[in-house]
């Protein structure tokens, strides 16, 4: 991909740190599979899926992991 | 979403920080199905299921260890 | 749950502290599906299946990593 | 579990740490399953299961990383 | 495999740090399975599976995690 | 076992390193099952299965944490 979509991993609050780490999700997915007419088609099959909705929180939780102690938690903010 | 949910991490006690982390986990699945009725309708599919418990319980873990080192294990406290 | 369970996540010893692990974990399907009935329903569906098994071991060893951390591994005891 | 089975994280060799990074998961299971007939019974169903052994070797992994933090990563032996 | 494809950790942004985590998902694969055409051959079945995608969106954050801590987080780039 | 395969977790450069976490992968299942004609005989299972190859990609991410973590990063290397 040649656009820019990362530039920084601080963010303000903790709630556009846990945003932030579901946009890495995203981009994960997308990276893997760039074209969007299929990543559209998918999308039912886990956003109506148990298992698919814990599975994305649980790539969410890793990635909140790496961009909270980027921003060293957010403590004095 | 617009709505304001986490202005922090820090907690005043571990089992609070353990409910921050659950509820971590749930917002990771509702930012990814938003609709309220769709995810109602889930809810049996995994919380009458073993695997799927036991996969809840692990994403919890997950969180419950951004938590924890924000508060630095609530060592003093 | 109005109840408290966790007040500290030190303990004296590493064994102490990998069964506060395993607490945690339960306490994560627990709060999922707060049902006592249904739990108990659901304890055959993991307890005697292999996969299962290793995902609940596997949830625990998330946790041990939290309650060793919160301890400094116990390195001076 | 009345027994005495881990007093320490500290080893002398990482490969030591890896040994009982294994036991650890292995208690993992033991804990949820204390049953050594089901245990022994359910063994061949992941033994022998390509996913299964996966499996095992993650827990293995998540473990060894709290064992070789505990250890300093055995840096100076 | 006796090339060289991996020198260093560091990267000048994020969001190459992003791309090298995809590269060592990437190479995890293939260090397991050699073979470019089977390779090949497997890569519709993930890549149009959303949970295929969702567990490589999950290799890709721990690896992620390694390169993220490898630069500081780019907290001053 | 009793052969000694692990004397060090550090190596000379990331790759090395990255070969490394591939080896622990391999041991914890080799551990899991010793037995090289089982073992030979499930190779074909996730060498030729989309999940089976992410999965032992997750593996090996998760070990190459701890021995990235192990080495500093090779950051002045």
């Amino acid at each position: 991909m040649s656009d820019v979509w990362l530039n920084t991993l601080i963010t303000n609050t903790p709630q556009e740190g846990f945003e932030l780490a579901m946009t890495l999700s995203r981009r994960g997915v997308k990276y893997t599979q760039p074209n969007p007419e299929t990543l559209k088609a998918l999308r039912p099959e886990y956003a109506n899926s148990a298992d698919g909705l814990t599975a994305a929180s649980h790539v969410i939780a890793v990635n909140f992991q790496t961009v909270a102690a980027a921003n060293n938690y957010w403590r004095k903010g």
